[in-house]
């Protein structure tokens, strides 16, 4: 059995390592185009942040590892083109010779992750304009911040990326403008919350501009200028980062179904409309738990568990996997912010019947010193009397909360059993009525 | 319609605010011995390790307030002593005058809280031998350490309360030792997460004597001496924290039903065997939701919640309340420590046929920095693959991820489906895997 991966990234090591401890005898070759296999992308922002640490200690496994102790045929600098499921056939180009390669496969495994979405827009392709996805993306902006003496820096986007970006450059004392077309910062999120994690990025000086129509970036005497209809940001160094987009092209050239947001489509075993040919990660869509309807929300927990699940399938241990709840944690400076489930808008998208509550809680107990402010918002729905989604900001006790209201949405439950749930009470943690448990309370009363 | 609610602590207080607010024109009265309604009990320690903070910070609402703004009839000083169910009516002393009252009720709720256990042995009854329960316990502990200029103190006990005094009594710069006859710390605990906690108290220099067969107390030249068969431990002050009872009496000699642990037996409306009679709080029992069995394990999350759910059925709105998951958290020194459902001998005990796992985790993502190790343990049931039990200790990112496994629990979780739950990732608060999914994987492997 040849079991073929392209990707070499969470999903795709994931599979092959699982998949060779599970059957030792199993061919798995893994295609990676980049050099770099196994790392921590999500710590890119709080390594960027020190300039004394090393880009590598973000790597957790060397393609070497791989290859020598796990017996995995680990192909980086591997650009896969084509698959022809036809004759279960994979072929590209080898980076560093520009010969080409050709692999068969009994099994395939598509985590070709996704990629920054750069604005169609002139100037994002000047120097100095960077994007934040792989290893050397971060290195990338490391160098360039080392050798430019960056002092200023304008990130285009406000989701979770550009503001952990914002943090890390002002950890580096670089001030940040930040700017966008869309008037609201974090739409997805109750305006009371939204309005907590704006005060914090203002008391932090970072300069917020969304709602301002960008035309483009232009070179400047001493860097660039990031243009918009009604003012220009000048700038050492500008991040892209508007969003990500799935690498799904490869798989719908080969005629695989492609669905939401361009993903490739999946069923529960993670297999693409092609049974031999599987799709994981960041690449592949998932179902939403909370509207049993297809979704994509790419994140790293998901990736890793979909490349077991694909290996367990190959070896012939069948495994299904649950949806996702779409639960997500940040850090914002000294903010927590953190969701599950659906928003009110997304509820009503989704032809919930919706009511939501915003309520302001305290992050440890009456009279307890030290206490913060923490807000819940919880969306249930009318019809059924389930909760549909939770989002939290808070300066402590919001990122682990959140998984309590994770579980829930797992389970269907309805705000009223969720608000008879036991959920742990001592002073320095909370008040005796968890935040969450109020909240519901208070949900009750509305629906 | 007169609500008549014996005791002005958590469960009773929250059922006379609830049905006040529910029914204006109901007569609400509330019997209470001491001087003391609405305060956090469990902040005391806390309060204790200040000494520049009054211990009245911890008063939630004065009893005025609950008389002259919420129109609820609050006698103070009313220790209700007899209850007679045929002719409905609670007699008692008035302590200030030695009086007698007579109250005629049309519902009744019996909130009488628990008390201190204290051993049988001679000494106990010494000047400077406390126990923590009520406020006034709390002042006293204050004043003698202030009178007394304590300086050495003696825990015997170390369950919940006599570790969290045992920090408090360290803030303050006092030498503290613990004793108790049993062997183990924490006899419920995983001992791997024991010996966390051992360290942690050794690591502040707190004398741990477990297995130390107290004989008694004995008055000293300069103080107490705590007697056991093998050493002597001297002190200015000892605390007895081995434990707390039900004050069950009352309803017991009403005849009313007594069920686990002496404590008052209630259905899930929290009306006893007499249906005009409730009762709520740290006298009642409960049902545990993952045996289904009744139990008592007295929380103040659980005595607040029943005291609405009485409120609600006496204002004639019907509800019934889930069962306890037993979930708790506490802090030793810089460990947080928490628990949910049944232990291993719990489980066992409970006739399931339960297999546990103990994994390190790590409560920060691989590479970031300040991570520290979190201990999770985790019990399920092999026959129904049921997730039964969940404990944690660690620095940090362990008090609230706890309550992803209640939830868990209420929801009579497979281990299967919890190690499928979606919880929240970011670099600074922990692993992609969640240190509880990392142990739900683990499990699996072993069920």
């Amino acid at each position: 059995m040849r079991f073929v991966i392209i990707g070499g990234d969470a999903a795709g090591m994931s599979a092959a390592s699982r998949a060779k401890r599970m059957q030792p005898d199993m061919e798995v070759i893994v295609l990676e185009k980049t050099e770099d296999v196994s790392y921590s992308a999500c710590g890119m922002p709080y390594n960027i942040a020190d300039a004394d640490r090393e880009m590598e200690d973000l790597v957790v496994r060397k393609a070497e590892v791989f290859r020598q102790k796990q017996g995995i045929d680990l192909f980086t600098g591997y650009r896969a083109e084509t698959v022809d499921p036809a004759n279960r056939t994979v072929t590209g180009t080898i980076m560093d010779s520009g010969e080409p390669f050709r692999f068969v496969y009994d099994r395939l495994l598509i985590a070709t992750g996704g990629r920054p979405v750069l604005p169609d827009l002139p100037g994002f392709d000047l120097p100095g304009v960077l994007t934040l996805k792989n290893l050397d993306d971060g290195r990338r902006i490391k160098a360039y911040i080392r050798k430019h003496s960056v002092k200023k820096a304008v990130i285009v986007g406000m989701g979770y990326i550009g503001l952990e970006m914002a943090e890390a450059l002002r950890e580096r004392e670089i001030a940040v403008d930040m700017v966008k077309p869309r008037p609201d910062l974090l739409p997805w999120m109750h305006r009371d919350l939204a309005a907590t994690v704006e005060k914090e990025l203002i008391d932090n000086q970072v300069g917020l501009h969304a709602g301002c129509v960008i035309t483009g970036i232009e070179k400047s005497a001493d860097g660039l200028n990031v243009v918009c209809e009604d003012r220009s940001l000048p700038a050492d160094m500008v991040l892209a980062a508007i969003g990500i987009r799935p690498n799904s092209e490869l798989a719908a050239d080969a005629g695989l179904e492609i669905g939401r947001n361009n993903a490739i489509s999946v069923n529960r075993q993670l297999q693409t409309s092609d049974a031999a040919i599987y799709a994981a990660g960041d690449c592949a869509d998932a179902v939403h738990v909370v509207t049993g309807e297809k979704t994509w929300i790419p994140l790293a927990l998901r990736a890793n568990r979909a490349g077991w699940a694909v290996a367990d399938n190959v070896c012939g241990q069948p495994t299904t996997l649950d949806g996702i709840a779409g639960t997500a944690v940040f850090k914002v400076f000294n903010l927590e912010v953190a969701r599950t489930g659906l928003s009110m808008a997304e509820a009503v998208h989704a032809e919930f019947d919706p009511v939501e509550i915003v309520i302001k809680s305290r992050s440890r107990a009456h009279a307890h010193p030290g206490a913060q402010t923490i807000w819940v918002n919880l969306v249930g729905d009318t019809k059924s009397g389930r909760l549909l989604g939770a989002q939290m900001v808070g300066p402590e006790g919001v990122a682990h909360r959140i998984n309590a209201a994770a579980v829930a949405l797992h389970n269907h439950m309805a705000v009223a059993d969720f608000a008879q749930t036991d959920l742990a009470y001592a002073p320095p943690f909370g008040p005796v009525w968890d935040p969450l448990l109020t909240a519901a309370n208070q949900l009750i009363k509305k629906m």
